[in-house]
């Protein structure tokens, strides 16, 4: 008894107004356009959300990069979450190509939130069955999502333009920062075993009062200095960095990150120090007066567009992209 | 066996940093200060909270109006709670003078948010035990909380300075919305049983592609009507409502609302229509300039402290303010 | 590697022992039957399920009317719900004609309950996953339960009745509580623009000891009034209503509302009363004994099959009913 | 910073409409009464609750037997609960001196619900914390409740009496069911090792088509016969079992149970059967016309106020009755 | 918009380490193989595990016994689930053919766990859907689960093999345990209504300091007892009931149980006993030194088989194999 | 209305099975003993827990370190917790000097599990309210709990213990993995800021199949090395790391870590290599045969005790250890 019917599944994109040329882009690598949506501000700074197609049963993906100001585009994707589960969406796939509060990921000293595992909850209690980012601040955050995450690496996409670009000459691989060395290990790995070193910021004990000096640990003379990290927001340790690189005899600095936050003066500082490239990727939205000369923008499009198309397709995510997800 | 000791508890007030103002005065009436805690914007715009005195064990009160940013207002207020939650308070009391998104409260059609009851999980889930808030856009919003509400009623400050200033006139209550009839009727009850009326907006049939008209609804000649609502946003609704009882003939028009928003134009709009007194509480903070001739701000202040040392107490916040607590 | 098979999905329809006639005509409008479900009350009232073929992986509608005796007719739809989710039910929508408890929808004074946030909560716990429900007595209910909420509307059913039979007499619309004026909005809106009124329960200051009168606010005079509400219960405040507009110089009256409750003495009130029609649906049984002449019963249940044919075909529910589900 | 205060508990009673007797007892013997609470059912059956003191910060205990109209009952507790809830009652312990749908405590067959697991998370989605029952149908039910039970046994209280009544008689312990020997057991410990026996009903092969027959497993010959169960509703098997004791040889036969349900025939048969006394506990209401010469009815009372003050003074329920609280 | 796919499902078997054997027959009654895993155990006892192939949108049927050392199998199915969860499986059903802790379903006394909710708990964190077991100690451990739980049967396993392999002779069903009677009662009518007995332990009052004795409570007298049970453990009771039936006249005794859990010296008091036959299945593997001539195992490989084809293809358990699930 | 009582609270010790000295260390240090429980193995390995005194209302600490057989001592610990949850504890936070499965905090592939959060998982379910841990594998672990998380550095403890009985010396501290630089800085910092080196393992290009190589990162030569990490399990690393510093002409190397796991071939690595001093912690027992020349062991019992007794008062854990607590 009962009435009998074929299943299909459908999937959706939706696009948060944050980063919107990403998500299009996206979403035409997907061979379809996000779900017309009414996105908007009331008077009092409150958003709106309303989808002007039914979405019900739908394979649901949520893009929103969070780019400042960055609790309007937490919130918007909340409440665009909200809706869709009240929508009757089937499934809800949160992808966030760049995790706001990532680097709150524990408590540094008492009395202090985790503000990546509070975003991670709110995004369950608002709906999300699942989660998709690129290049987490760390990897543990993949924890902090009860549920499934993708985790993609915008590590080949990087790596191999600067191996093309830069192939032929002595390069080392440098972590502007102690914490950050095992994602320099993974580039050093895919550059050909290219040498390692970090920057230790220590205070020099025989000048008091005087501030914290930047010590290359490891060698790095005459060569190309590929300086990694996994985003630049105001870019000063990456451009004190540098500067510590080129004063201990580097060849040059490329510098690389994924996340492309540039807060001020982000940009000053880079137009003005020494390294020769700024490669990042679009996870976050570069604005035109934001660009300069030597920067380089390589999309993470086809990457989010492929791991969506996998996630559908109850394909696997890691074998594409030889990610963690 | 195990070790004894007597318990004590211990009220603690935090502020938020919207409406600081407000917080300060609550925390001195109640005979304390809001905890130092620091609290900072970080470059690209995520928010880093810190309390700097510890506050295992205590029985937390955190105050925050949500005016814009408001984003930036509900998710500090959020952090704030989960630094809370991991710092081992005991109970976690989330103080609302205004609750942002409640008009939100309701799919007015398919596929909409329901953001009120959204911010009610999102406090939940961040680790809020109890609500407080004051004049709730609608009262079911009590019913999006798992747990305690204290719903404040702000009428009776409002209707005894209204009682008082213009006692010995002939006085009308109008509702600027059929929907907000009952908030009226309360207002007349408070006042001698003043009659009612309410603003119709209705298409003119007869005038097409001609706007929506205010029609009004009851007798307001010759009578000073005190047009109430529970927050003024931009404004448009409550002035063309006080043109409209102005053109039926009502002697002068005095607006009261709890929650002034004052979106733009609304000052501008305030200052220009003919009503004669705009009376607010400052569950919102008002700029100094927004603040006009005719603008009268009474203190929400002793409402929310009294409520509080209830709570702390134990004791009924119901008959002291004759509220829905 | 595995054993793959394609999927299909089966609509089942259940029906709970109250309003047993929709539930049937539902399902016939839907091409199936109920399936055969043993339910049955033991000795000393604890109810018994226990359907009769495999339920697993099905989309289940459980349709009940929450009439008299309501509270068993919650529990037994709460056991339905149990027995569905431990029987592998694939997606479970309760279908509720009329939601018991609506009412209870906020405290209006201290340390009562809010039954319709608890009753949503039960149904959340039993196991549903959706709710179907017809004029909820406040919209804001949609937002007490964790999840899609159909919220359907009887308007357009009840006024293309009225439209129909009434055309061309001079009409008013009018809510019998200032609190539902915005329902009387709506149908003044379906009605061509007629205008609007509400009952104003008022003690009349001048006669103490009095008890409440009931002024008319708005034009009837000369008018036939359409006295609208969601629900008649014991039709107390309809009935008054009623003579107060007949006191006014009304033409005459008709009654529209969606729920007949007709608790005693609701039939004897209505047949005794000046309105000349009364009109409802069929979201609650009506017994013989309780159908008069002028009452007129529209059914529910084509609005109710379509609602659930959309759900199950992932279509839109708004756009069949223009409703906000 | 902060406010300090030494704290305190208070102990409340909460008695809903059943069993209102037994809940006056309880509270008179821990020197307190009920609080005073309105309850009363609205025109279409909807309960009302409003507690008519605070309630704040309470330690509530809520009482109410499941009896007939049982769906009732249990639904006014819920939203006894929920309001405590809401009310902001620090702990609440639902008290249930017979717990309603404990005999659906697992699928018999496929497709059936488990009410009893239900009942539990219904207590506790509504806010209970705590559960305190008598002589649950199976022990296992503790397990079904997400928190702390307290399971009481009225065993002490019938058998110290039939001990003492009996004293000097040859006895059986008889049970009536093949599922519940070991609570038999218990009572045969507590009377000396007394002989046990058991009614295994079975189908008389040699007569096909003939009804099940009552066949006394162990010796019973000769001896007073003390049959013991949880509860007595239809009092078929009871009277059956009673029935073939005697047959066999029995010298008479006492009933001993828990709970008197006594449904309808069960006064009737019980009167009719040649058992010579029927002993039960107040767990639930005896109306007076249920009440006949052979029946002795003892008191919980004192079991669940003793329970009650352990619970609220942090002592050990289990020390004081031996039971598996 | 979106892009639209018909759906599949696909089955996949997961096998933890224990009873491996087991996996592999259902799996290949299945028509399919276990999903190659990678399983070990770290220096410091650790457990890995990592799926060599995608499972996203998979319905995985994880397979374990909780034999000794039963902790750690217990805790390599949680994190099997945990991986599966994570991985995006879309329906995770656990098979435990024989369920750990189901013992302590209760509290004996006070302040005691109840672990076999407690693991019913811990799997529907780990990310389990849904439970199936073979023979649950008690069938209230189904309502421990929230969700559904398929409860097989090894009765009619066992049951038929008994009534083919002793047909025309005079048997009787004994049961070790006056708590289990009701096993033996459902034997009893698949082996034509053979008469019960059990087993009831007692402390003989004349010969204090003495131990518990075995008495036998039915007759026995002249017939081949089927001693039945769901488990064997160390075996003492049953052997203690194998002789105490020999002492009272019985012609043999033949053992019949479902789980073999055989901790020692089971294996030692079996063969020393006096029962010619010990029947039981492998839900538990059977170590080849743990064999022994008089021991029969039959497979409960296919009716798992069953089934989980009966759930993967939304088929009725219950029909297959006359269950409760 | 009702009955008051002044609270009190009362801390109480639990101890699990595995490294017993260290939990009667801290109970001895508190000043009390850990309440008296029954711990046992059934034989099939199932454990069974039963607290001997009332632990009604108690401020329950439970502490278990997860050595081998890891599994069970984790069982044990969730099975502790379970009992004191359903025995009416107020509080329970279960301390762990050692965090099981912290080293499986993300999916390094995919298709893994994250056995950290699952533990934080389990436990939560368990009953647990809050969680105490020392030196967590990575610090992101606080945030995979849902409450609060003391975590606790035995760094002030073991670095004292270096910084006297090895001053005067040039000392260099050194990370023997990439990945916890961090840590190293730490240690730098409270030894003067002396100088940072790290071990980078490569894969040496110019040999193809060869193994991977230590290469050092930074300078050593001339200078005592201390080798730190958080945990020794088979010291595979660690020695490795030692042998390639005494290679770069390191003077010598002492090891310092928090948690000896010591896992065989552990203890004989350690004894071969050329470090002079192993210098661990009781976090984890160390039985007599795996204790050795070199070896120091300090205790952090201390540490553990004050956080009790400073969680228990409502005190500040940071402030006395300078951790993230």
């Amino acid at each position: 008894m009962g009435i009998q019917k074929k299943t299909r599944k459908t999937l959706m994109v939706f696009a948060g107004r944050v980063n919107s040329d990403l998500s299009h882009e996206v979403a035409r690598l997907l061979g379809t356009r996000p779900i017309p949506t009414q996105v908007f501000d009331f008077a009092n700074g409150e958003i709106f959300v309303r989808y002007e197609e039914s979405v019900r049963g739908c394979d649901a993906f949520v893009i929103q990069s969070h780019a400042a100001p960055i609790n309007e585009a937490i919130m918007e994707q909340l409440i665009m979450v909200d809706a869709l589960k009240r929508a009757s969406a089937k499934r809800i796939s949160v992808v966030l190509p760049f995790y706001g509060y990532a680097r709150q990921d524990k408590k540094h000293r008492g009395r202090e939130p985790i503000s990546a595992r509070l975003m991670a909850d709110l995004f369950k209690t608002a709906g999300a069955n699942r989660l998709m980012a690129v290049d987490l601040h760390t990897a543990q955050i993949q924890g902090f999502f009860d549920g499934p995450v993708d985790h993609l690496m915008a590590l080949p996409i990087l790596s191999d333009y600067v191996a093309e670009k830069y192939s032929g000459q002595r390069l080392a691989v440098v972590s502007p920062d102690a914490g950050r060395i095992k994602v320099a290990e993974q580039w050093s790995r895919r550059l050909g075993g290219a040498p390692l070193a970090f920057i230790h910021k220590t205070r020099d004990i025989t000048r008091p009062n005087e501030s914290v000096a930047n010590r290359v640990v490891g060698e790095v003379a005459g060569r190309l200095c590929i300086l990694v990290d996994d985003m630049i927001d105001t870019a000063g340790t990456i451009v004190k960095a540098a500067d510590a690189l080129l004063a201990e005899g580097a060849s040059g600095v490329v510098v690389a990150a994924t996340h492309a936050i540039f807060s001020d003066p982000a940009v000053e500082r880079l137009v003005a120090c020494g390294a020769t490239e700024v490669i990042v990727t679009n996870t976050l939205p570069i604005a035109p007066e934001k660009r300069f000369d030597k920067l380089t923008v390589l999309s993470i499009g086809p990457l989010i567009a492929e791991a969506i198309r996998a996630v559908f397709e109850d394909g696997s995510v890691t074998s594409l992209f030889g990610g963690q997800a």
